[in-house]
């Protein structure tokens, strides 16, 4: 039963007959619009516009249909044209790209890709979900054969077909962020040897980076080039067929085929050229509800700007979550609801060759841009399961928080398992503005392969709280090379020998409490362990004697990140 | 550097000295205890006595003890006597039980298990830290050889012993909770058969019956034989060698071994005989601070009745987590610190052979049980992580909330993978007084391999949302053999063809927007599917077009589980 005439047969005076929503994007957002939308109210009229040949397709699982990891197409597809038409009556024109839109008669102009045909639709909402595109840096070579962006699901059909036709040998994955490094995986499951060049010093941007260092060295141990700190200058022709890519250093990586993921851009055409009002961070201009300068226009998903609920400021976070929500709360404002979109707070996660980072909240880093002062930071390694059972490995967990009322303001994490689970639950906590205190408190799973009786973020509230109450003051590794403190690092004498700080001088916990009589008492300490355990229980002793002690947080692991960074001498 | 002396050469006269504390139990809440005030406190003395062998062990590792997942016993202990006099200068006595505390005169009576000798120790603070003995009923045959209870190292030994010196080949688990399971995935990996016996007609007690139904399939699919609803009657001797478990119904379960696992039951001999206040569940009473009714006595662990936060009432939850930070709370207290326990949640994991069972709050017949009015449920079984990514299996999520406010209640989750993550995100949330329409909101992890861009956390939390704010009012199943309402099956024929509810007629989703005409306007009804979903998008249509509606959560999938729990027709 298909209450729908063609749009082309609807002419303008009929204006006055269903009210007509028109859906630009039928990806995430749009189609979570379109779907939640007749839900909640059967008397509109819904079209979707699409320029790509289908809607409502799993982007975030193109990398792994490059890899094969997904191999049958039609997997991707969450929802086809007539699903959406059948179950929520939705009409989708798909190879239909909206090129204009007319805000005082109400109108868009939709061309027909196949055709060519352009044609005017009428409409009384307006949502716009065009998404973000790939950049596409204006250098030599870009637009070779065998470069490649990861947007669509024929983006990666072509990627796959280039891997077979060119029995391709040698990638380069131009940015080290979420995708880049997804297709460095999945590049790898292909049996292809891949080199990054990444423009920053680090790969994955949003870390802090000490905390981007297991992961570099995760890679490496893979098998992947590092080629940091060094931009992409263009692509060249090799000499006996395939591809250079040049390097700002002059560098030379040859490549069968090279993907293009340095980031993307809000798709804003549209909306800049009907004058719609667009944010400081370039995106979309949108309420609480997702509604936009004009009010009869709402903008979800890639596009838009929204409030970062930790910094307060506006910010473009192209993350499929927040998208669908957005589109779940356009639709309800559409529908007369005043449901609010509560902003984001950059929750992510990526998983490569085995290993998981995940984040949420803000990074030390975009406090310092943002001007922030009055936060603190610890960091620790604890297994992700208690330590007697086996296949416990370290989940690298730095917390952020502000001082002194302990608001949690962000945390990183590294490892092979549980680093996901801890990062949600910080994630939730971040949610109700919670304290350290509260993770200190938190009631979580317990059971040997689960998690510990005192879990990685009870441990992680637990010494943040040592921070704010004075119990365990910290030292900032990053006034390491100008710290007038001793030294002391209370690890045993071999762990001592292989490798420890400049400068430090070797008293272990073991022999503390009949030895610390040798330590100067006129100078400041800056302790320092394995993790920063035996450091703490130093300091504790030590402070009750009356030394004046500081912690390097996270110990020489955590050092070995920092210098590994550059962040220490 | 020690400066104790020997605790016998203390004579009572000598009280002025060191504030001295005393701590009866050396596992998880005592151990925790003695290690924080430590580190708080360096001129107390801290003494700590313990029945068994050794001090601050994994009793939770126990189980994988005996399985052979923790080979080698030395990973249990924690801590040993050695680490605690060295680092913390704990003097810690084992294999010595306090038999009596003598409150005016402030002194215990210790034995020396291996000498037998008595001796009067006197305190400043008392800890009690004694934790719950497995129950033993007086049955006849319990104390035969064969027959174990799991709470110490030496039992654990002794079962791994007894496997191999008598080739064991069928145990007989009495129990079905935690405890239970887990010994009976390690008597398993120990390639027993095994059989569980538990009085209830469920395992897994904390679980409402349907969500155990998963669990209880598992096992049996696992060769578990389950003799449920049928209690012990006692153990007799088999002919030929051997045991038999003799059940209440008369079932006579041969067993080469046979493990206890029926509860356990907080050890009070002491509190009662020195006349602490003892709780309505039998555990020693505390406060907030964890200090007994006796002002120089503080109680943690097992032993305690502690504060349920959505129940408000007084509850035994002999658990790792919270016994560890309630010794974190005792010593901060004896150490002049005005820290708070927050009282618990029942935060509870187990995993068996692969399967995952979590929870957290309360479960709906402990609301029934407490007379709660005004709460509603949902179920859902979405996958651990996006459908298209290759290895997704379900999760069965119940959630309970408060109407109107939408306040959580509890969780309960079962499933491959994702379980104990979700559930700690839940908890976090109830941590926070949080709300399902927090749970909708939440920004979680997504990529493909670890979630989805509507997590099951915010499934849960926009399913409830519906129900709270009219857009899918839902039936109870527990009326379903009551009802008058037309049960409308919304599937596909050859769903329906394999099983459906009694009484249902079909008219699949695909077909109701040109057929909806044919359904009587006159009559309620009830919705069902699968799981839910089409059957939320049926009901939408439905009610928009006059019909009045509600769904049966969770679709066919959570009647198949309550039917087997038999709580459905």
């Amino acid at each position: 039963m298909n209450h729908e005439t063609d749009p082309k047969s609807v002419s303008l005076t009929e204006r006055s007959a269903r009210r007509r929503v028109v859906i630009v994007g039928g990806v995430a957002g749009g189609a979570s619009c379109a779907a939640r939308l007749r839900r909640l109210d059967e008397s509109v009229e819904i079209v979707m516009f699409d320029r790509g040949p289908y809607v409502s397709f799993a982007n975030c699982g193109l990398p792994y249909y490059v890899g094969n990891v997904i191999s049958d197409e039609r997997r991707l597809l969450v929802a086809s044209r007539e699903l959406f038409r059948e179950r929520f009556n939705v009409e989708v024109y798909t190879e239909t790209e909206v090129t204009a839109v007319d805000r005082s008669a109400r109108t868009i102009m939709a061309r027909d890709l196949r055709t060519g045909d352009s044609r005017t639709e009428r409409y009384d909402v307006l949502v716009l979900s065009p998404g973000a595109a790939p950049i596409r840096p204006p250098l030599p070579g870009v637009d070779s054969p065998g470069v490649f962006a990861v947007r669509t699901i024929p983006d990666s059909r072509r990627i796959r077909s280039w891997i077979s036709d060119h029995n391709a040998k040698h990638a380069v994955v131009v940015g080290g962020g979420f995708i880049g490094l997804e297709m460095v995986e999945n590049l790898i499951h292909r049996e292809l040897s891949v080199a990054i060049l990444e423009k920053l010093p680090q790969v994955m941007p949003p870390l802090d980076a000490e905390m981007a260092v297991p992961l570099m060295e995760h890679l490496v141990a893979k098998g992947v080039q590092l080629h940091l700190g060094d931009g992409l200058a263009g692509i060249e022709a090799r000499a006996g067929g395939g591809l250079v890519v040049v390097a700002e250093s002059g560098a030379r990586l040859p490549a069968d085929l090279v993907i293009l993921a340095i980031g993307v851009r809000p798709e804003t055409g549209l909306a800049k050229d009907c004058g719609l009002k667009l944010g400081p961070r370039g995106g979309i201009a949108v309420d609480a509800q997702m509604r936009t300068s004009d009010p009869n226009i709402w903008a979800v998903g890639d596009v838009v700007e929204v409030q970062d609920v930790l910094t307060g400021q506006e910010t473009v976070l192209p993350l499929a979550g927040p998208a669908n929500r957005q589109g779940r709360v356009a639709a309800e404002s559409i529908a007369g609801r005043g449901t609010r979109f509560r902003g984001v707070q950059a929750t992510a996660v990526v998983g490569v060759l085995g290993l998981t980072v995940a984040s949420t909240g803000a990074s030390e880093k975009g406090l310092r841009r943002a001007g922030a002062v009055g936060f603190e930071k610890v960091y620790l390694h604890p297994g992700q399961h208690a330590g007697y059972y086996p296949g416990a490995s370290p989940i690298h967990l730095k917390l952020l928080f502000s001082v002194p009322d302990g608001r949690i303001l962000g945390a990183q994490a590294v490892g092979l398992e549980g680093v996901d689970k801890r990062v949600d639950v910080i994630a939730t906590a971040i949610q109700f503005n919670g304290t350290v205190h509260d993770l200190a408190e938190a009631e979580l799973c317990y059971a040997p392969q689960y998690g510990a009786a005192k879990d990685p973020v009870n441990l992680a509230g637990m010494l943040a709280q040592n921070v704010l109450n004075g119990d365990m003051p910290v030292a900032d590794w990053l006034d390491l090379d100008r710290a007038s403190a001793l030294l002391l690092d209370v690890r045993e004498p071999d762990e001592f020998a292989a490798g420890h700080l400049p400068n430090a001088i070797n008293l272990p916990l073991s022999e503390l409490r009949s030895r610390y009589l040798e330590l100067p008492n006129d100078r400041k300490i800056w302790l320092c362990c394995a993790v920063g355990q035996r450091a703490y229980y130093a300091s504790r002793f030590l402070t009750q004697h009356g030394y004046r002690c500081s912690n390097l947080s996270g110990g020489y692991t955590t050092y070995k990140a920092l210098k590994a960074a550059g962040l220490a001498p």
